[in-house]
């Protein structure tokens, strides 16, 4: 059988992420029944990273097998013909037979958008976080770098996770303060945690805000403790970016 | 009574543009319901551009008249507290009484985005006008020339229109292509006639097709025949960015 991976793009305003849930149907499923439209043999499909609801993508990686034999550059606009306007798929390859989009993924990049202006947008408003106090943007970039590396991030997921090996290594990350009142955070790793991306932005919020200074992230990560850390910041700043294999 | 200016942002997409119609309420109304939370005695506001369904705007001017005592500083966060989330007042002053929105403006700017990518956007879909085709764009660029000026627009008008004059100046027309694939049209001008940017850009685009060519713009202005100018390309990459007064 043909092994197809394909790259999504979506916009996670409307959906409840990219599982189905008991609420709604998934992005997972939407995408699911499109792609059966074009070959009708694929009835389930692996997806890379289970973004939640409200969550967006430019980069979300799936893949399926199928024997049905569509050439793989006519794969994308086919699938598309299918698909709600604000899911795409943008581009399909054909991969050997032992790729998973999940379990073969070496790393992972999130963005985070925060709209630091004094008044909300209209246009983007379910596009980012709107978070309109004074924030110290070099103490943010100073303790970002205590992040970085390997850690054991228990402090830093959802409190409901069952994870055991809760340790992961984050390469990079950046932030940058655009013109139009925007900061924009990358993050870069070989995995995150349930919620882990968005803890570390509400974290780094709170370290703007000078309610924790960037020496004491230290103590933060190697207290384990959920609590120390900053709260979770909303779903719909968060974007799935790229995964690498 | 205080007369006062606000500057408004939305995206159109839900709405059935600035006016109320049979269909559903306009962006004016809810504006206007939203103010009157604020300040009880205001019925009424008047806005610089009636946007059509879908059409967004950065920059739509509207005024009203109040002798409510809030301070003007405080005006576009009371009012945003009670619109919803796709509509939002940027900014508010205190102007003289004969100031109105519509009828003081000396000029407009639009701008409207056409995504010549391959694929279509998932998360941008609603804000631009997907048009993959292949285009040549100094072309388009010579043919915007031709438009600049002041002209008898009247073959760039929606055919419904009852409007007697026709002739509008256009300042200036800006085409610029993003590394995004995206290509950004600026109009800015006196006035424009009812769909007239986007016929503008619909005559545009047929010359970045090679269907018109850039020097035929001046008899097809000349002719003021409605058919002989590009289709109407649709509102929701449109955008009203500023007024001036």
């Amino acid at each position: 059988m043909r092994n197809i991976k394909i790259i999504v793009e979506y916009d996670g305003t409307k959906y409840n992420g990219w599982q189905t849930q008991k609420n709604g149907a998934g992005i997972q499923e939407i995408l699911t029944n499109s792609i059966h439209q074009v070959c009708s043999d694929v009835e389930k499909i692996n997806g890379a990273g289970r973004t939640d609801a409200g969550v967006h993508a430019f980069g979300q990686v799936a893949n399926f097998y199928t024997d049905c034999r569509i050439p793989v550059k006519k794969i994308p606009n086919a699938i598309n013909m299918y698909l709600p306007k604000d899911i795409v798929v943008n581009s399909a390859e054909e991969v050997d037979g032992d790729f998973h989009s999940r379990y073969s993924a070496k790393g992972k990049k999130y963005m985070y958008i925060v709209n630091n202006s004094p008044i909300r947008s209209a246009l983007d408003f379910y596009r980012e976080y709107y978070f309109p106090y004074e924030i110290d943007y070099k103490k943010m970039k100073k303790a970002a770098e205590f992040f970085e590396g390997t850690h054991d991030f228990k402090g830093f997921m959802a409190s409901g996770s069952s994870i055991k090996d809760t340790v992961r290594t984050i390469s990079k990350i950046q932030i940058k303060k655009r013109d139009d009142g925007r900061i924009i955070f990358n993050f870069v790793g070989d995995g995150f945690l349930y919620n882990m991306v968005r803890i570390l932005v509400g974290t780094l919020l709170d370290v703007g805000l000078g309610k924790i200074e960037p020496e004491d992230i230290k103590s933060i990560i190697l207290s384990k403790d959920r609590k120390k850390a900053g709260k979770t910041v909303p779903a719909q700043g968060l974007y799935l970016m790229e995964v690498y294999y």
